[in-house]
């Protein structure tokens, strides 16, 4: 860590900083330049507080220079974790993990049909929203514990993992009992109380980006929930907020090789939410595999105009398995399989 | 709402279309154009999901005219709404209500400490954070119900209501035997379980905005506490996230006027959160109550450089009073008292 | 075009609107709504001006449901246009463009000896910087003319056809005597001066996004050029500015198939001002390609420590020609050579 | 500056990085970490260029820890500078600038007409604009060279000095005789050569924010002007972009105390551009005051419904009348007058 002390900042003063920060045993080295003093800390400077320091008057700028986070940190960890999902392996240098299935479970007939068809198309796993952060508290906000056990039901009938969106402790041993991977969506990523409740599930994490949340605050919440206990955390990158309007988020590629660099957790797409327009999400998908993604999650509907959330976006069966061949393609050049 | 279709849509997709809507209670218009034909429905839209009826391939866009919030628009509560706290009373022609306090409760003796310097300076309510929210696991988590006591001792040497911030449905019993005024964090602001649940409260909310949310997603947060039964809520704007380096966030204080028009909720400012600077809080403060706040929140801590949170954001006591006392004189100007 | 007025507005002032449009011959048909009337506008509304009518205090909202540009539109303009850049053929069903070379040009034989292993590498035309946008006045700003020379010799060493950036209208001239295609930087992309200057010139023109343009935006300034005469424009995303810290900006590949949706006109993607990283552009490269974009455009540099600028975001020649390597496989798989 | 180098880097290659800063006269020192090793760089670091250190590839980051502009820093030039334009000081403790104007101007009558109403109202100078920058090549550009001579006879029948924008290098001669203040537009904040060539002028300068730029590269932009011997810059702040749809752009008043204390020069505020609605005007007109603003730009025109632009943020002359009469109010409470 590097702070920088303001021009005229008293002898004094600067003593009592240094003794401040070897006193928690860190070393500290000091530049003086012609305007500013500069102080550099050496040792583990996770736990110091940037604010804090901030807060001396004298005290200019602070700066990091080694990452805040650990255990997510391929420094520390320099071989790529797998995460189990139920028998499905994400990452590392396995197959590439094609989610589907739909925005919303609307009943156990719906669930179990899809659920074939996205399997019959190449799919490993099935998606679908039974509790759903909606905007307005007029909108549907789904089915609940019966939307659960309607996925439980299409997993029975095909084999296929589940996985759906968690959005409070409450439901947190429904979760546990019932579904294969935990999804903690965009406007939870900040929850905290909730990123460390599911730091002590026993599943796995399916952790999606915030709609306006840097790579590096997204790896701070891997660290609450790896901090807590769980390691199997998987990114999931479904859009950021920008200023543009002919789409709904602006699918950020370039995460991937960062997070693969940054850490050694895999990292899925979803170009669905990302584009919120179905006739994107073919490009998309391809592209995502082409940049390295360990997977994607793709929202697909046998009949989007009656589907009760989200149906722009959604694919039918027929264009998610065109989807799944042509990314076989892309991923045989990338060195993968799917 | 306006809904827009393809170019090239068969007549009977268009009757189609005209028929779902009718047979929801809507009246429709249709008029036809060059390269679009356009429906215009009338009646209550508020119910109509834009995403589910752009899953239908003929349709172009979707554009709502009328506000998606009704509990919260001024359009069908034309008076302003003043919210009590414990007595002190907020918004319409009310005293601009000045709320003082630490960013992190650190003990009893300094709650009841910075309380009396808050009460001495004009302030009339406590703030103290007892829970929260760090981007890092590895940052104090606030002292909890220790700290919620420790707020509550303050009450109780000073008069001063308090304020502190709920992260979880977990100590809304806590929190509402305990508390005057529920603050709910920028960070869940999207926290739809958190806000159902506060919704059922009897106690007041006061509502920060997102780090990126857009005005109207605040109000619909409202919206949602208000649906619940719940009408007393505050907005807080604590700033955005921009591209700007030399503040924490960005403070938009033209939230003021389009609060007040487009609602008849009180609103209050915290420039603390919003500049991340002590140095920028005084003239913040008296641009929001130019503006027309019907509130400021304000860190106050008596050592800043020892504070165990946000310290750099803080003023101190005197310089606290100095904002209290030029605040009062803005306030005058703008036809309101302090 | 669609018009809603306030609630209340008299049926005089409804009349007068209807008067107004109607005399420019304009078709409107109106709805009356609970809370607000609306107008729907049917003819020519691109030469309406939205900011104009929204100064009539009775407008409460006005509404495009068309898009404002008429000669990049893909509505009036059914086939794709291929663009010649000097016998390199650009859109379509064309070969996939790779151009290579050095941010900044620093010598006739820097850029003859770039310029040789572009093409062994399988680049098809060379990109030099001679006239550089840099943020500070102390930094390098370009050999000027004597680069523009320069790359001239490289191209009659390898018979590459040269882009580089124009940033002002004195060098018009120097430009269409001496530049195959002539970019646009993405800080002039509403330099609208210089649009309408190109727009005149004989050249190509290859239109790089602005940092926090909508492609709405983007497609305007298209517009612009080729509302003055100059057809043959092609688009180049570099990245738009958003929160993230670990890249230079977020390469949005969504454009690609918006471009192509919207637009009749080519889209190429320029990886490494995006990512500002040599180590994230090939993993973009190709998802660049997977994505369907016509082209890239990208940083090489045979020595990029002592390179004159922006050398940590360039490829070594052998990088380069590994990207071309795969970029040519993913080619094949999205149906297009390279 | 702070240099830090990654885990595993050659002595040699560290012998070489100290080797090569040494030999432009800077003072290396070097912190050796567990993790990274940090260099601090004392001496002149604005001609050093980020971008090119970065390209090292054992280096990690780049940070700076001094401004990197030199003319516009207030720490090597302490006293504020007050800028006179045609006897109207600007800055320091002179009196607010009010500043009123058509967006566009229509004709000599009514320039004339609205100067009279300005000047009556308390406002100090006359704006227009006779070049206008406008997204689409269909919506009126201006008068040009009419509109300025307009203004000049405006000037002539009421004393106010004018002030119009400057879009094109081939005005100047234009503006140099004519305008007396010349504004260069958000859109061309970054057009260095149009920045390198009003740095000639000697004309004052009222150089606007870019729509997402940031307050260093603002100052960035001045200190061009600046190096090029014009240190008559004024800042004017219009808003910048953010996802908030209710106004046009987002008012940030938090630039007021910074740029009063990074640097030395006058900043004024635009609240009309950056709402976009006249509603808004008052309430930030008087925010900006309070916050320490030297003036305001305000767009004010008697007939806002037939302006040939921006109508719906023109406020008529007796609400800018009413503008005046509380800000010289909030002037007074903050120490200044108007």
């Amino acid at each position: 860590m590097i702070i920088s002390t303001k021009r005229g900042t008293p002898a004094a003063e600067l003593d009592k900083i240094i003794h401040e920060f070897e006193s928690r045993g860190l070393s500290v080295t000091m530049i003086r330049g012609t305007d500013y003093n500069v102080f550099g800390l050496v040792g583990d400077t996770t736990v110091l507080d940037e604010k804090r320091i901030r807060a001396n008057p004298y005290v200019e700028s602070v700066q990091r220079v080694s990452e805040p986070y650990k255990k997510a940190n391929r420094l520390f960890h320099e071989a790529d974790t797998v995460v189990d999902v139920n028998g499905i392996k994400i990452g590392g240098h396995e197959k590439i993990a094609v989610i589907g299935g739909p925005c919303s479970v609307e009943s156990e007939e719906q669930a179990i049909r899809i659920a074939g068809e996205v399997k019959a198309a190449g799919g490993c796993m099935l998606r679908g929203g039974a509790y759903k952060p909606r905007t307005s508290p007029y909108s549907f906000q789904g089915l609940g514990t019966e939307g659960v056990l309607d996925m439980v039901a299409a997993r029975k009938a095909t084999g296929l993992p589940i996985v759906s969106e968690l959005m409070s402790e409450d439901k947190i041993d429904e979760f546990e009992q019932y579904v294969d991977l935990v999804q903690i969506g965009a406007r939870n990523m900040q929850n905290f109380q909730l990123l460390k409740a599911v730091g002590k599930m026993k599943k796995p994490i399916l952790l999606k980006r915030g709609l306006a949340n840097t790579i590096e605050e997204w790896i701070m919440s891997a660290e609450y929930i790896m901090a807590g206990g769980n390691e199997n955390v998987i990114f999931c990158e479904r859009g950021i907020r920008t200023f543009e309007k002919y789409t709904r988020n602006t699918l950020d590629l370039s995460v991937v090789p960062i997070i693969k660099q940054k850490t050694h957790l895999p990292i899925i797409i979803d170009p669905s939410h990302a584009t919120g327009d179905w006739r994107y999400v073919e490009s998309m998908s391809l592209a995502a595999i082409a940049a390295g993604a360990d997977g994607l999650i793709i929202e697909v509907h046998d009949d989007p105009e009656s589907a009760w959330s989200d149906g722009a976006q959604s694919l039918k069966p027929e264009k998610f398995a065109a989807v799944v061949e042509k990314g076989r393609a892309i991923a045989r050049v990338v060195g993968r399989d799917l």
